[in-house]
C-alpha cells in the first residue's frame, strides 16, 4: 500500500493520530513523576523518552505542554526534579490511565492505585511498583516551534533496579523486569529477545 | 540496587554506555536511507528515532555527528532528503552490521546485502526488505550544546507499508510486521502484544 501525502492530509485527526503514531517503531513506556510547590504530586505516562547520552548520563523527552501532560512541565519548570519510572507488566493498564484529564489536585497515583515512594530524599516521588527507575535533574528545555512541543533534557543520577536485571557488561536485561513498549497510541506489547548482536566491525560480513 | 551518580560516573566508558542506554526503554529500530550528490547510497541503523506531532507528520531523531552516522547526518544537510525504513525480524543482523564504520563510497547496502530500491522519483534509497518505510523531507536542525548531538527533524510524505498492517481506525500493527525493537545497545526484540487500551478518561476508574 502507498499513502500519499495528500492521502494523509485528508485523514480523520483521529486517524491520522493513530497512523502517523505508528510510524517510528516501538515506544519505551515511562511514568513520570513530579510534584509541585505545594506537595501535589502528579504521574504521567510518556512514550517520547529517549536516550541522549551516556556520558554525561542524559534522557531526553517529548512534551505537548498544553496536553495532559501539562502538569508534569509545570513541575519541571518550578522544581527541577523529576523521576522516570520504566512500565512493567503488572501496571501496564493502571499507566495508561493516568493519562486521562486529572485537575491539578487530584493525584494520577491516588486515581489510579500506584504507591508514591520517595527515595534518597528526593524530591519527586517514584511509582513503588516499577522495577527501573531513576531521579533526573532537569537541564534545559528546547521549544520546537515547528509544532509548539518541548523537547526536555535531563541528567540522569540515582538509579535503583531490581537486583539480578544487571549483566556484568552493564547491559539490563529489560525483559526480565517484564518493561513494556508501546506502538501506536495504545497498544502494549511484551518482548522475546532474538539475540543481542557483537559490536559491529567493518570486513567481518553480516552475520 | 540502588547506584548513585558516583557509582555511575566510575564506570568504564563501555560498562557505562551499555547501562544508561538500557534506561529509556525499548527503542525504534530504523535504518536511515541516503546518497550524497555523486549518488553515493547510504544505510544506518538508528534507534533514536521518535515520533514528534501527527499534524503537520513530523518525525524526530538524534544523531551524533561525528559518529558511524557522520555521513547520513552530511547527505541529509547538502541533499534535504531521507527514508525510514522500520527493521523486521529477516533483516535485524544486517541491519545491526551497518552500525560499522565504512568510508564514504562504501555503500552499506553492497555490504551488509541488503537492497536499495527507489520509489515514487525520491530522491533517497529505501530499503527493499522494509515492511514499513517512509520518506521524509529534512525540515531542521538543532544542536544540542549539552553533549553535541544533534536532533534532526523531518516531515514524512509518502508511507508505503504491507497490506492488512493497517487496521480500520489508522493503527498499524508492526508485530504483524515483525517489527523488532533494541534494548541498550545490542539487544533485539520481537514483541507479544498484552491489549490496546481504550481511550482514558477521568472518573473510569482503572482497568
Amino acid at each position: 500500500m502507498h499513502y500519499t501525502q495528500a492521502h494523509i492530509g485528508a485523514l480523520d485527526t483521529r486517524t491520522r493520530a493513530h497512523f502517523i503514531n505508528s510510524l517510528s517503531g516501538f515506544k519505551s513506556a515511562n511514568l513520570i513523576g513530579t510534584q509541585d510547590d505545594q506537595g501535589h504530586t502528579n504521574l504521567a505516562i510518556v512514550s517520547s523518552v529517549f536516550h541522549l547520552g551516556a556520558n554525561p548520563p542524559l534522557v531526553g523527552m517529548i512534551i505537548r505542554p498544553h496536553s495532559v501532560a501539562r502538569h508534569t512541565f509545570e513541575n519541571i519548570l518550578k522544581t527541577g526534579f523529576y523521576t522516570i519510572n520504566q512500565v512493567n507488566q503488572s501496571i501496564y493498564s493502571q499507566a495508561h490511565q493516568t493519562s486521562a484529564r486529572y485537575d491539578r489536585d487530584e493525584s494520577e497515583f491516588a486515581a489510579t492505585g500506584l504507591t508514591a515512594e520517595y527515595l534518597s530524599d528526593f524530591h519527586a516521588p517514584f511509582v513503588k511498583q516499577s522495577r527501573l527507575k531513576y531521579s533526573v535533574k532537569f537541564v534545559e528545555h528546547q521549544h520546537l516551534a515547528v509544532n509548539g512541543t518541548e523537547l526536555v533534557i535531563g541528567e540522569i543520577s540515582d538509579i535503583y533496579v531490581d537486583d539480578n536485571a544487571v549483566e556484568d557488561d552493564g547491559f539490563i536485561d529489560l525483559q526480565a523486569l517484564d518493561t513494556v513498549a508501546i506502538t501506536g497510541l495504545d497498544s502494549y506489547h511484551i518482548t522475546t529477545k532474538l539475540a543481542r548482536l557483537p559490536y559491529a566491525k567493518n570486513n567481518t560480513g553480516y552475520f
